[in-house]
C-alpha cells in the first residue's frame, strides 16, 4: 500500500452542494485547533449563535450548528419534536420530502401524503385539504427550496395554513439559508435546518438549525425520551446554551466551527438581502444563457429557485458524458438528476461564492461548447452574449 | 453586532482531546473542496478505508469515518447492531461506559451492568460472571481506553469472555486508535468506533468505525429497522461501500476527510507499532515529572493507558485555577475531571502530534512552577531533570 498526500484538482463547483468555499472561509479552517471547552472557543459560539440568528432572520435562542450534516440536522429535527403515534403531514415535490417521510417513520409517527410533481412548488390549497381531512395531525414538515428539483415552495403561506390548524412547521433551508428569502420569525417558522455547504459558501459538514420556543415547549413536554442521544436536543442544549457553564456533550468539530463563523461573518459584511440579490442575478444572466442555446429550465417560472436551476437534457444527449467533459476539460462541475429526475436533467448551481459572474459565463460558454461538439445545434456566442448583457449592471 | 473574523490563540492541547493538530492536517484541511461525488473524491475514499483498515489492524469490509464525533460513532454501532428487547451487557467504569448504557436504552435494548470502580480496567471475571448470568444476552459493550479516567482494559480478553458466550462485542476505541495496541482483526473485536482528535492527530468532527462480517450478519438480520436514517449502515454503506457505483446519501465533509487521510498518511509514514511506543515513551517521561513533584496518578500501573494521564488534585489546591493559569501564562490546556472525578484530578493527554519531548516538559515545568506559586511544595528542578532524563533515547 502506497498512498501520499492527497491533492485534489481546483475546481468550479456548479453542483447540488458542495459550491465553491471562499478562500477566507478555507483560510479559517485552517487555523489552530484549540479546546471545545476553552473560553475563547466558548465565546467564538455565541458570535456564531448571533451570526446564525442574523442569516436565519430570528431571535430565537435555540439557534446553533449541528455537528453533522444538512440531513443529521432533519434528523434532529424530526427526532424531537415527533412522538410515536403523531400524525405528521408531510409535503413531498422531491427527494428531500422523501426523505422527510422516512424520518417521521423511523420515529414512530404517521405520515400524511401531501405528493405533488416534481419540479413544482407545494400547493399551499392541497396541504390545506389534508389538514382539513386530518385534523389531529400536529406537524406540518415541508421543504422551502429543492435541492433536487430547483422548486421553491411558498413557505410563509405553507406555515401560516399550518399554523391555523394548530400544527407545528419542520422546513428544510438546505439550499434556502442565504441563497433565497427566508424569514424564521417574521414568517412563524417553528424548527428549521440548513446546511454549511450550500449558498453560505462554507464547507460541507455542519447543519445550522433554530427553533422557536412553541417548538422547544413541543419538546418540554414530551411523553417518551428523544430517541437518539446525539441529536437530542436537551443535552446539546447543555454545551450550546446561553449559560456561562457548559457542559461536555460531545467534542465540536472545532475547525468546521472556525469555517462557518467565517462564513457568516462575510455575510454580513455583505448583507442578507444583497445576497439573496446577488443569488437572482446571476440566475437571470445564467437564464439568459441557456434560453440562448435553446435549453429549459424544468420548474415554472414564479416557483424557480435562483440558486439551484434545473435544466432539461435535450432529447438524444447522454447527459453523463456532457457532465463528465465539462468535468475533465474545465474542472468544471455541474449536477445530474436525482431520483425521479435521474438522467432528464442537469442540476447548475449558483450557491454562495459560485453565485458570480466568471461562473455563470464559464458554465454557459463551456456547456455551449461541448454539446455543439456532440452535435447539437447552440448558438454558443448568441448565448454568451446574452449571459454578458444580463451581467451588465 | 460586529463580529470580526476569529484569530484562536495558539495553544498547547494536553487535555482528553482535541489534542494538538498536526501542520500538515491543518494544511490539508485547507485545500479547495471538491464535489463529494468527484471520481477524485472517490478515489480517495479507497484510500482512506485502506488507511483505516492499517490503523484498526483489520481486513472489514465495513471500515470508513462517520461524518460526525466520536459519540455519533458510538450511536450509529448501538442503532444498528441492538434490536428492541436485546439484553445487552454493558461494563461501565466510566463516563463512556455510562453513554453505551444510555445508546442501549435509547434503541429499546435491556442493558445488564458491570459496574466498575472508576479509574480502574474492566475485571473479566466480573464480565464472565454477567454473561452466565444472563444467558439470553447476545452483545457486550465496553470502553478500551476510558478518557475520563485513564484505564485501559484488557479488550483481548473481554472480546474472547463474549465470544465464548456467543455474544458480539462493541468497542470503544475513541482514545485508543494510534495511542495504543488495538488488534481488531486478532483479537476478533465485531464493531469499533474511535475519533479523529485524539491519537490520530486530526481535528474533531469524524468517528473511523468498523464492523466485521458477524456484525453485518446481526444487522442483515433485523426484524426491525434501524431508528436513525443518518447512522443507517445499510444507507451509509450504499455511498462508502466498495462498488464503484455510489449513492447518494448525505454530502461528506469533504475538507474533515482530506485532513482525516493526511493524518493516517502520517501515522503510515511513522509505522503504528512507532505510534504506540512514542506514546508510551513520553508517558514515562511524564510519569517520571509528576511523581518527582509528589502528584500521583490515579490509575494502578498495569492499568494505565500512555494517552491519558489521570493525576490526583493535591488536597487544597483549587483545580480549576491551576488550569486557569497553565491556559493563561503558557497557552497550556490540560483537562478537567468528569463525572465522579470532577473536580479531584486533571487529565493530562499525551495524544498524537501531543506526544513529543517539548510538550512533556513544558507541561512538567508549568505545572511545578503554577503549584509552588499556590504554596504547595513541589521540586520543579528534580521534576524537570526526571522527565528530561526520562526522555534521552
Amino acid at each position: 500500500m502506497s498512498i501520499g498526500s492527497f491533492h485534489p484538482n481546483v475546481r468550479t463547483l456548479m453542483g447540488p452542494g458542495p459550491a465553491d468555499v471562499h478562500p477566507r472561509v478555507l483560510a479559517a479552517l485552517a487555523r489552530p485547533t484549540i479546546g471545545h471547552l476553552d473560553p475563547q472557543f466558548v465565546a467564538m459560539m455565541e458570535e456564531l449563535k448571533d451570526l446564525l440568528r442574523y442569516a436565519f432572520r430570528t431571535e430565537n435562542r435555540l439557534t446553533m450548528p449541528v455537528s453533522a450534516p444538512g440531513s443529521a440536522g432533519m434528523e434532529t429535527c424530526f427526532v424531537n419534536l415527533v412522538e410515536p403515534g403523531d400524525q405528521v403531514v408531510v409535503c413531498i415535490n422531491g427527494v428531500f420530502g422523501q426523505r422527510m417521510k422516512e424520518n417521521v417513520e423511523r420515529c414512530g409517527g404517521v405520515p400524511i401524503l401531501v405528493n405533488e410533481p416534481w419540479g413544482r412548488a407545494v400547493d399551499p390549497g392541497r396541504l390545506e385539504d389534508a389538514l382539513k381531512a386530518n385534523p389531529e395531525a400536529r406537524i406540518v414538515a415541508f421543504v422551502h427550496a429543492e435541492t433536487s428539483t430547483g422548486a421553491c415552495s411558498d413557505a410563509k403561506t405553507l406555515v401560516e395554513i399550518a399554523h391555523r390548524h394548530e400544527c407545528l412547521t419542520i422546513v428544510d433551508a438546505v439550499t434556502a439559508l442565504g441563497g433565497c428569502p427566508l424569514e424564521v420569525d417574521a414568517w412563524g417558522v417553528d424548527a428549521v435546518y440548513a446546511g454549511s455547504q450550500k449558498c453560505l459558501s462554507c464547507t460541507p459538514g455542519l447543519a445550522p438549525l433554530s427553533l422557536n420556543e412553541r417548538a422547544l415547549e413541543k419538546i418540554q413536554g414530551r411523553a417518551t425520551r428523544v430517541q437518539s442521544w446525539f441529536m437530542d436536543l436537551n443535552l446539546v442544549m447543555g454545551y450550546w446554551g446561553g449559560e456561562h457553564k457548559r457542559t461536555y456533550h460531545h467534542t465540536a468539530p472545532v475547525n468546521a466551527l472556525y469555517a462557518l463563523h467565517e462564513a457568516l461573518v462575510m455575510l454580513r459584511e455583505e448583507g442578507i438581502e444583497n445576497a439573496w440579490a446577488r443569488h437572482r442575478r446571476h440566475h437571470l444572466a445564467l437564464r439568459a444563457g441557456l434560453e440562448a442555446l435553446g435549453l429549459e429550465l424544468i420548474v415554472p417560472e414564479a416557483e424557480r429557485l435562483p440558486q439551484l436551476n434545473a435544466v432539461s437534457v435535450p432529447a438524444g444527449v447522454d447527459e453523463a458524458l456532457v457532465r463528465a467533459r465539462l468535468l475533465a476539460e474545465y474542472s468544471l462541475e455541474i449536477g445530474a438528476g436525482l431520483g425521479a429526475l435521474a438522467g432528464k436533467v442537469w442540476r447548475i448551481g449558483l450557491m454562495g461564492y459560485s453565485a458570480r459572474a466568471e461562473n455563470v459565463l464559464l458554465c454557459v460558454g463551456a456547456l455551449g461548447a461541448v454539446l455543439n461538439d456532440l452535435g447539437v445545434s447552440a448558438d454558443t456566442g448568441a448565448a454568451v452574449s446574452s449571459t454578458h448583457a444580463a451581467l451588465l449592471p
